[in-house]
C-alpha cells in the first residue's frame, strides 16, 4: 500500500513524542511491505515564529493532499500568559479541522492491564472499561461568533449547532455503538441550552433508526461524575465540541495518563491523527515525555485510516508487551516502588521500535 | 437571633431532603435558643404543576422578603425527554438566581474521613483534600440570548461575561482565599474562548490586589484532569457558570458522593442554600436520597448566610459522628463490606437530629 502521510509536529512536546510516531510508522511499513512517503509542515507557534501566521497556507495545501496527517500539540505559554495576543497557535488546529471537514473526533479510551494501577481511581473501579468518545469537532462555541465590545468589557462566544451537524456525527456514532456493545450515551446540557436541545432531539430521531442501540441521554455534569464513579457503564459516548475536550481530558485518568491517550479526526476526506495531551511546555525538551499517544496516533491512522487492523494491533500489542516488562515513562511510573524501569522519551521510543 | 426562613423544597428527593435540612435548623434554634420563622414555597415542576409557572411570583416575592433560602432540588423527567417543551422547571431556579443577584456559588469539598473509601478515587489521593469552588452564577451561556431558527434547524447560546461580573466574584475568591491556603486557581478556555480571554485578563488584574495569593491559570480540560489525578493541589478554584458546573459535580467524587456536598449562593442580598445533587427522580419517593447534603445546606446557611459559626459545627460534628459510629445511606454505602448499618432517608434524618 502506498500512502502519503504529512508529519506536523507542532508546539511543545508535539516534536520529541511526534518523532516515534513516525518512526512507528516507517517501522510498520518496512515489516509489511508499504510506502509510506512523509512529508512534514508547520501549524501552531512553531508556524508563527517562521511564517507569521498559525496554519501557512502551504500546510493547508500539502494536507488536502495527503492521505493523512500524524499531528504532535499546539499551544505555547506566552500566549496562554497574554489573552490579549490576536494571532494565536491554537487557531491553527482549528482551522485546519475546519477546513478539512474534521467533523468527528474519536477518542478512545484503551486501557491497559498493566497501568490500571498508575490511575488515580481505583483498580475495580476501573478494570472492563471500554470506552469510545464521539466529539464533535467543527462546530460549537469553538466556530460561534466571537465578540469584543469597543471598550473590551464586554465578550462574547456563540455556542451554535445545525441539525445537519448532529446528525452526521450521531450516525457515525451510532454505527460505530453497533460494532460494539449497543449503548450510546448522548450528553448535553439539554435542561439549559438550547443547542443542547437542538442535540437532544436530533438524536432522539437518529436513534429510532438504531433500534439494536440502547440510547441514554445525560447531561453533562452529571456525565462528568459518572465517568469517574462507574466508567464501566459507558460504551460509545457522543457529545458536542467542548462537553468533549472536557470529558475526554477527565477520561484520560481511566488509561492511567494522557500520555496514553490518542485521537482519530476524520470526516470528509483526509484523517488527522494525535495524541490527546497537549503541548506541556513546561516539560518540553526534557526526554519527560511520553511517546506512546504519538505512537497510539499512528496505530489509529493506521486502523481507521487505512484499514490496516493487523500492522495497528502489531503497535498497540508491543505497547502492552513493554509495559509488562515493567517499563514506564515518568508520568506512568508509580513512583513509590522500583518495580519499574522509568525512560526517557526516546529510549521508550526506541525500546518500542525494537 | 430572629430570622425569616423561605423553604423551597422543589422537585424529586427535593421534598424528601429538604425535610432534614429544615428540621435541623429548627432542632438549632431550639438548642441555641434563636428564632427562626420558617415559610415554604414553590419552585421547578411542582410551581408548574400548580400554577403554570416554574418560579410564580409569589415565591419570588417571598425569596426577597426572606433572610435566607433553604432549596432542594430541581427537574423532571417528562421536560428531560421532551426538549421541545417551553415551559420548564429549571428556568425557576435560573430566574430566582438572577433575580436575587447570586452571582456567587461556593461549593465547599467537604471531605469526611469517614468517606476515604466511599470514592471512586483512591483514598491516598484524595487525603488532605480541601477545595472551595467559586462558581459564577448569574452570567455565561447560562443568561445569555438564546435563539431557534423558523425552521427549528439551528439553535445558539451565547456565552457572555463582561468585565464586572468577573471582577466581584474575583474579589470574593480572593478574599477567601486569604483566610485559607492562599493559593487560587482560575479556570477558562482562554486558548479558544473570547469571554475565557475576557475572564483571564480580569483575573490577571484583580490578583494584583492580592500579592499574599498564589494564582495559577488552568484551561478547563486539563482542569477536568487534574482535578481527580491531584485534587490536594486545589485551594480555591474560582470559575464560569458553565464550568463551575461541570466540575463541581466532577468534584462530588472526591467527597464521596454528591449525597454529601452543601452548597451557598450569594451576591447582593439573600442567600440561597442547596445541595449539589439534583431532583434524581429515579429515586425519589422511594426513601433512598441521602438527607446529609440537606442538612450541610442548613450549615452553610447557618455559617455564611447567618455568621452562625458554633451552629454550624454542631451540624457537621454530629454528621460525622454519625457517620463514625458506621451509619450510612444507600450512595455512600460500601456494598461490599457489612461494616455499615444502611439506613433510609427518614432513618438517617432523625438520627442526625438525635
Ligand atoms: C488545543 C485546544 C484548542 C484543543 C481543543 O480544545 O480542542 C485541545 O484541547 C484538544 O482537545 O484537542
Ligand atoms: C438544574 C441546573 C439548571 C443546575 C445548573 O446547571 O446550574 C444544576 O445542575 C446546578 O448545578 O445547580
Amino acid at each position: 500500500m502506498k500512502k502519503n502521510i504529512l508529519v506536523i509536529p507542532g508546539d511543545g512536546i508535539g516534536p520529541e513524542v511526534t518523532t516515534w510516531g513516525k518512526a512507528a510508522l516507517e517501522k510498520i511499513a518496512e515489516i509489511f511491505g508499504h510506502e509510506f512517503v512523509f512529508e512534514e509542515a508547520l501549524m501552531g507557534h512553531a508556524a508563527i515564529e517562521v511564517t507569521g501566521e498559525p496554519l501557512p497556507d502551504e500546510t493547508l495545501e500539502s494536507a488536502r493532499k495527503s492521505d493523512a496527517i500524524l499531528f504532535g500539540a499546539i499551544g505555547h505559554a506566552k500566549y496562554d500568559n497574554d489573552p490579549s495576543l490576536k494571532v494565536r497557535p491554537e487557531q491553527g488546529l482549528l482551522k485546519i479541522r475546519k477546513e478539512l471537514g474534521l467533523f468527528a473526533n474519536l477518542r478512545p479510551i484503551l486501557l491497559f492491564d498493566e497501568l490500571l494501577q498508575a490511575s488515580s481511581i481505583k483498580p475495580e473501579i476501573l478494570r472492563g472499561t471500554d470506552i469510545l468518545f464521539f466529539r464533535e469537532l467543527t462546530g460549537d462555541v469553538y466556530f460561534g461568533e466571537k465578540t469584543r465590545s469597543e471598550d473590551r468589557n464586554t465578550a462574547s462566544d456563540l455556542m451554535i449547532y445545525h441539525r445537519y451537524e448532529v446528525e452526521r456525527i450521531a450516525h457515525k456514532a451510532y454505527q460505530a455503538a453497533q460494532q460494539r456493545n449497543k449503548r450510546l450515551c448522548s450528553v448535553d446540557k439539554a435542561n439549559v441550552l438550547e443547542s443542547s436541545r437542538l442535540w437532544r432531539e436530533t438524536v432522539q430521531e437518529i436513534a429510532k433508526q438504531y433500534p439494536d442501540v440502547e440510547t441514554e441521554h445525560m447531561f453533562i455534569d452529571n456525565a462528568a461524575m459518572q465517568l469517574i464513579k462507574n466508567p464501566k457503564k459507558f460504551d460509545v459516548v457522543l457529545t458536542a465540541n467542548l462537553f468533549g475536550d472536557i470529558l475526554t481530558d477527565e477520561a484520560s485518568q481511566i488509561a492511567g495518563s494522557m500520555g496514553m491517550l490518542a485521537s482519530a479526526s476524520v470526516g470528509e476526506s483526509t484523517g488527522f491523527f494525535e495524541p490527546i495531551h497537549g503541548s506541556a511546555h513546561d516539560i518540553a525538551g526534557k526526554d519527560l515525555a511520553n511517546p506512546l499517544a504519538s505512537i497510539l496516533s499512528a496505530a489509529l491512522m493506521l486502523e481507521i485510516g487505512f484499514g490496516l487492523k493487523e500492522e495497528a494491533k502489531l503497535l498497540v500489542d508491543t505497547i502492552d508487551q513493554v509495559l509488562k516488562e515493567g517499563f514506564r515513562t515518568h508520568d506512568i511510573a508509580d513512583q513509590s516502588t522500583n518495580r519499574f524501569k522509568v525512560l526517557g522519551t526516546a529510549e521508550m521510543g526506541k525500546l518500542v521500535l525494537k
